[in-house]
């Protein structure tokens, strides 16, 4: 079970290989991209204990001379004192412009590793083994990189594209189940926005909370259209201009519960499904899309194990300044991407701030 | 007397606006820009002393939000302390993604200004508004921005053009001379390999040692025609995989003489002038070009008041090692841009480092 699926930039096109056991094909995959010799491997310690040994063998095996970077684990080291780090490692393993860098690890690894990429000898290549399920569907695609500023997600970066994603589903084994679930918000929200079909398939499904429940046929679906919808907006719209905003589904209000729970007490995609929900409610009273439809999300995502209340340590008036200091801002409209039915979504500068607050009342935890 | 030079590239073209007093201009020419209101002005502080009061007033008077960002002066600030402090006032200046940055200064700024610009939100808009010399005929062109590394020139960087460059000559006035010398190496530079008639020009000034022997209308045929060059070469070859590389002519020894001398006793334009005359010296002993080419390329060099000659500090058998490290290396490889005749040069990797010894021991300062 091997799917390819390529992404069509004006500039540079990539593939993404998903393959089960595809850990072991890194380095054969690596060689059809005539880079130079010199590989740095990023990674941290809990996955590189995992994976590390199978990754460099690959490599080696291949003919490459790989050195391992390892950074500390977790987003609160996204920053750029771990770039700082990868530089100093790229000095020392005497990375060329033709060597590479890869990324083995979840979204944080991979976005630093990217960035890094970007700005080191003023761009190297970087291949992206996406560990988490975030990763998979989300991070390692679309060639967004960088690190946070104290004051703020991802305000540093750039964008960089890999020549080459290895996603091999086996490794989510290790991932925990919370993770998994954070990457499944992520899931449900193509299946909205974009591909109809992966919601059915999705809502046909007995379970989606757990990676065990889910079939080796349904993994690979989802992770393959995941990706391809991604890889579809994206070479519509590389540089975010317009059709790839939709991505941002959910995540207008999400990034604001996270912002507001201080990026602890609800991950990422916990935040994206309350997003989500929330854009769904915001549709329905506008007409955008019928109470069938809204319901069906809210159930996907409540059988994904994924929460659907705005977490009651969050103040509903302090969600709506939060809002408007997003960097998606422009001058001073928040832009909405609401769902106009299952597969399709539009986005709108419409709503009014003062409908927006009762709504978002009715959808905080008792 | 104003000259546009348009800048065509695949995926952005702008233009090079030089014209006396132009600095008044800045908003006005920004206008057309479809930005944002709101501009970082990124300076030193004795370059806002001469011009920063002007550059306001003109991008207020256009419409413009201003905040400027003074960053410590000197190439030793060239790195990523001084990138954190463009971020912290770009967050406090609530830059958006539509807003810009515009660089007042020499080269220094405008690389640390254009890769903020580049990696701010993933990638700002950026003016370049170059005061030296060099940064008006070289630095601000072609999109390279970038800060040093603790163990190497420019190691971290990207490429990010400038949606719009202003050269006022008049600012020129306040340049110390050094300064002026060691930017006129970059102008030969073009005329050696690529505009034989900026060369005949430059051969027949009575002088070109400092700002005040050049007639107005010298200084903007110089300041166009160096531009136009380096567009020329940059257009053709954005991202340094073949043509442009014929920019870094005099650069490959040049380097290793200003890393040798600490980047201290010799400044970079200097260092390029010397690495001219070596340049011209194997081209020489390889039948590239004839002796009375070399002697007018040395002559023209001396008559610049620029150095022709190692600094005896230097030792010739340091200099192979390092040229060896530099990032320009592939696979090993010393690539070398020799002049074939004046107005043309071309690349190889074909000297042998046994005959470069001999050759460099007879260019230096006894
Ligand atoms: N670039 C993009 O387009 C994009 C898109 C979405 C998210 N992101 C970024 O991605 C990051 C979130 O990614 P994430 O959720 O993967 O977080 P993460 O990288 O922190 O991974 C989550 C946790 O799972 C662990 N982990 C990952 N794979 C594992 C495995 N196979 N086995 C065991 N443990 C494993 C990690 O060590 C970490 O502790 C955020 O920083 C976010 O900004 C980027
Ligand atoms: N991006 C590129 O393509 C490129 C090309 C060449 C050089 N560079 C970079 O440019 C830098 C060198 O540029 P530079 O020579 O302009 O150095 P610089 O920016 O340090 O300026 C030289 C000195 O002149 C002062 N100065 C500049 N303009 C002045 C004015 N009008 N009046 C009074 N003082 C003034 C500066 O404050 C500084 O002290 C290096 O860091 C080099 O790596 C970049
Ligand atoms: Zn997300
Ligand atoms: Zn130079």
């Amino acid at each position: 079970m091997k799917s390819v699926i390529p992404v069509e930039l004006p500039n540079q096109s990539y593939e993404i290989a998903i393959a089960p056991g595809g850990l072991d094909f890194l380095g054969t995959w690596m060689q059809g991209l005539g880079l130079g010799q010199r590989v740095l491997l990023v990674s941290n310690p809990p996955i590189f204990e995992h994976y590390g040994e199978r990754a460099i063998a690959s490599l080696t095996q291949a003919g490459f001379v790989v050195s391992p970077c390892l950074l500390p684990e977790g987003e609160q080291h996204k920053n750029l004192a771990s770039i700082q780090q990868i530089y100093d490692a790229a000095l020392a393993h005497h990375l060329e412009r033709s060597s590479c860098m890869v990324a083995l690890g979840g979204g944080v690894i991979g976005d630093m590793t990217g960035f890094a990429a970007a700005t080191w000898l003023r761009g190297l290549a970087f291949v992206q083994v996406p560990t988490s399920l975030l990763a998979m569907v989300d991070a390692s695609v679309g060639g967004k990189t960088g690190v946070n500023h104290p004051q703020g997600k991802n305000l540093i970066g750039a964008f960089h594209q890999p020549r080459l994603v290895v996603i091999d589903p086996d490794v989510l084994n290790t991932l925990p189940e919370r993770e998994f679930r954070a990457g499944m918000a992520e899931v449900i929200k193509y299946g909205i926005i974009w591909d109809a079909d992966l919601f059915e398939q999705l809502d046909a499904a007995p379970r989606v909370d757990q990676l065990q429940a889910l079939s080796p046929e349904l993994l690979q679906t989802i992770l393959t259209r995941s990706c391809q919808a991604k890889a579809e907006v994206v070479s519509q719209d590389e540089k975010e201009a317009g059709v790839r905003a939709l991505l941002n589904y959910g995540h207008t209000i999400g990034h604001a519960i996270e912002s507001l729970t201080g990026y602890s007490l609800v991950n990422h995609g916990e935040a994206v499904a309350v997003g989500m929900v929330a854009a769904g409610a915001i549709a329905l009273t506008h007409n955008l899309w019928d109470e069938t439809a809204n319901t069906r999300q809210t159930q996907l995502i409540e059988k994904a194990g994924l929460p659907t209340q705005i977490p009651s340590a969050v103040r509903v008036d302090d969600i709506l300044p939060v809002l408007q200091s997003d960097k998606k801002v422009k001058d001073g409209k928040v832009r909405f991407v609401l769902p106009t039915k299952i597969g399709a979504a539009t986005i709108t500068s419409q709503v009014e701030m003062t409908t927006l607050r009762p709504l978002l009342q009715t959808l905080v935890a008792s």
